[in-house]
């Protein structure tokens, strides 16, 4: 299925490139590329994607005018992994992106740890300035916090925002000081020069942030050069935060003033595009980086729609994401592709776009989605849902099959944290890892996209389903070459004070182990 | 709030039909109404309401050019009393659909039940015939199966289709003899002249209440005067069915095979008015009797997008509804309304459209929409949730108290019938009846619709809700004169061989009580 993927792949952008009419001498610039990646924001936040309050009329009318993707994917079901897997077009499991010193244990990088995104990727502002792009990250980094994993050293020309997420204020023990970076330049940090009020939710941050992206689009335009803006806000993370204007507007509470700030955002930059005349060259796609936070929920975190469990699960509500596809001229308006989409196409997308193809020597799991967009084309692919260097699930066609379910410990979970509130599915949202490898629990996501019906074993529907995912898994293991995990907490005794984009917060060396053999399913 | 609604009602009502033009002598001909209900249809079973299979392209299309409700309710989660509510314009503990013999007992109209709709309520068709419509009901009636509740006996000028639901095949033990009637005359039976397979679930029946429902507009049409058709059909009730064409189409197997059927069926329909160049003078208003019934999930059963529970209970997967209305040229297109919603308010909205009053002899619970729908005037008003003559919930603007909790007995969970698959909300989907009137649950439904998280008991927002909701709920009691109560279980004591629509079934008779005081709410 992969093969044949990569089989049809080569003409698929052989077509698209002609019609688009960049492969003809003097072709005409590539278009720009918006990238709008949201924090935690889940499936069924948007009014498009049925959030009863619809409050988003912006991202509704974009959808409306472009393609929606109710069947996209992230790469995991947490923040920094999801975030290099886009980056890259690979797995965080190829990328680096994950531990290997816990089982199924999701992770990410907070300032204990010290790994980023290696040298060895290559990353999508990168590749992209082969073809003349200038390329902006507005927002959260992710990548790594250590001077060399900084964005402008994998790409980026300009960046304006913070390489971790806005946990604080600084309280010397477990809240971090954070850093907001202009470029190479550290400007300020969170709740000091760039303040938060925890009490009302009140911050500037997605103004200051659309400003950039205003900004930033406006100088492009006059280059006349194509770019690439990376706009990686979080204002749906929790500590969730809007501006005054914003604040107790919602039906949804603090949230949903969140929600509709990023909304309104979204329409003022592509009512930008559109008053600059240059809509039609700008290929615009919105999604988020995993599902909504139930933890947090319901005061700051949002709703994964009808899908079971979310953020730091492998259950759809983890990461099944929110996308649209915004290209006036190119994709037609008012369509849904059931495509199987996942984050890692925005990075193959990217560079079709741009006319460039992804790397030869080594596995790219993003597929180039501009055959589903303009031309309607449907292609195979299986979803792999890792936690750290465990593979969970795997979805292929409408089916999921389970190796492994787990939500959280039941340790954590007597302490109130829920990765799954108010759902209970016997024998799936386990707080127990249960391995199912042998006999996979499957799932129909077209009847039963809750996951609270598994198919019996005994079906021929089960035994039809498992043997092609077999297949696919094996494929996919017998060519995996792990990378060197990024993610692995510190070894305390190890700690050193570093130089680190944190100036001044200590630092530790990643435990650099190999991927032990449980990471891999037997059949 | 009752009061100021009804105190504006009138100047709305003015103003409305003085903007429609009806006001004036030699006014235009009343518009025709189109009222769609379906069956056991969940509020997350159109795309338009985030079905992630996205297969409603004619219901969404329907949305698009009218005005979608997120927030509309049944009188009841249980058939036979909602549409009782529709027709009546009144809930069921007034217009007797409830049961006095069974603290929070729902009930419908089986062949062991001798009530109906009573002759002292008046019902929609009877009413507009005043105004010249001529009616027709295709499909499910459910009120009643004894001759003296044959919907021509109460306003119908037409009939194509059953007293009851399509349960069966007939086995002489718990599977009725079902007949399907055309006007005054039996003729037919499901299983028989009308088949059901029941393996294969195909039938020709949502073909047939298409047929019928193209045909009395056409002829209408030519008649030049007003009609009324309420188009009850039921493929989405268990067991469900859909023709040959639309079998095996749907990604989300049998259930949206059935909703395909139903989505196409609207889509010619719509196509018909407009074809006919009468679109602008039809109000059509789309709906459904209750949530989807998941214990039929997921092979039978439909999808309550994120809300809690399904058909049976009083939380919101089991009484708020898909809801579009559809008037072109009078309804702007695109629109979505907060307006808290009932379908009994599609009784006093069709008498408003045809020019007339509602009865002013009787509380009738439901409100004139039109202000709502043509001049986005939002009106306060409260929904009360009913099992039986129980009052277990009421919502007042964003909140909903529940003054009891319930899904079913572990008797029948031990049997394996849950009406909460996958879900859990401890102390809230409770299997014994727990009261909580002293102390209601309250839910926030803008900020938690899948009511998981109570609001605390200590906070001023519970505080405030409580203390608005209860009087709301002291005055709906005050004024509350419960009607015969008509759908008592029998006693097998007095049973009797009646005549009936059964034609030969053996009846008996309603067992009269009066309403207990543990239907009131103390404060």
């Amino acid at each position: 299925m992969a093969a044949y993927a990569r089989a049809t792949r080569g003409l698929q952008q052989l077509l698209v490139l002609s019609a688009l009419g960049l492969l003809a001498t003097g072709a005409p610039q590539p278009p720009n590329i918006v990238l709008m990646l949201m924090d935690d924001m889940g499936w069924g936040d948007l009014g498009v994607y049925g959030e009863p309050s619809r409050e988003t009329p912006n991202l509704d009318r974009m959808a409306v005018e472009g393609m929606l993707f109710p069947n996209f994917y992230s790469a995991n079901p947490l923040c920094s992994p999801s975030r290099a897997a886009l980056l890259t077009g690979r797995l965080p499991i190829r990328n680096g992106f994950y531990t290997s010193n816990g089982h199924a244990r999701n992770a990410y990088t907070p300032q204990e740890i010290m790994g980023g995104i290696p040298n060895s990727e290559h990353l999508l502002p990168k590749l992209l300035k082969k073809a003349g792009y200038t390329n902006k990250i507005v927002g959260k980094w992710h990548l790594g916090h250590r001077p060399q994993f900084h964005p402008l050293k994998h790409g980026f020309d300009e960046w304006f925002g913070s390489p971790n997420c806005h946990f604080g204020p600084y309280d010397n023990k477990v809240k971090p000081n954070i850093p907001v970076y202009r470029d190479w330049e550290m400007v300020g940090r969170f709740y000091e020069e760039f303040p938060i009020n925890l009490n009302t939710g009140e911050a500037n941050l997605t103004q200051l942030y659309l400003q950039e992206a205003l900004d930033f689009i406006r100088t492009q335009h006059t280059k006349k050069s194509p770019f690439f803006l990376y706009w990686a806000i979080d204002a749906t993370h929790a500590p969730v935060y809007a501006s005054r204007p914003f604040l107790g507007t919602s039906h949804r509470g603090r949230y949903g003033d969140a929600v509709r700030e990023i909304d309104d955002s979204v329409g003022k930059i592509l009512s930008l595009l559109q008053n600059l005349g240059i809509s039609k060259n700008t290929f615009v796609f919105f999604t988020s980086d995993n599902g909504a936070a139930l933890i947090s929920a319901p005061k700051e975190g949002g709703s994964n729609g009808p899908f079971l469990c979310g953020k730091q699960t492998t259950f759809e509500g983890g990461m099944r994401e929110p996308a649209i596809a915004w290209w006036p001229g190119h994709i037609a308006a008012g369509q849904v592709s059931h495509q199987l989409g996942s984050i890692m196409d925005l990075f193959t997308t990217s560079l079709s776009l741009a006319g460039l193809k992804p790397p030869s020597d080594r596995i790219i799991d993003g597929l180039d989605l501009l055959p589903t967009m303009l031309q309607g084309h449907m292609m195979d692919r299986p979803i792999f849902y890792y936690r750290g260097n465990t593979l969970m699930a795997v979805t292929l066609g409408q089916y999921k099959a389970h190796f492994w379910t787990w939500t959280n410990s039941w340790e954590e979970f007597g302490q109130g944290i829920d990765f799954c509130p108010g759902q209970n599915v016997s024998g799936v949202t386990t707080h127990t890892q249960e391995e199912h490898t042998e006999l996979p629990l499957i799932f129909h996501l077209g009847s039963d996209p809750g996951e609270r019906f598994p198919l019996s074993f005994a079906s021929s529907e089960y035994q039809d389903a498992l043997s092609r995912i077999i297949q696919v898994v094996q494929q996919h293991q017998k060519s995996l070459v792990p990378g060197q995990p990024q993610l692995n907490v510190c070894n305390q005794a190890v700690m050193v004070s570093g130089q680190s984009m944190y100036a001044g917060v200590c630092l530790c060396l990643a435990t650099v182990t190999h991927l032990p053999d449980a990471g891999l399913i037997q059949f």
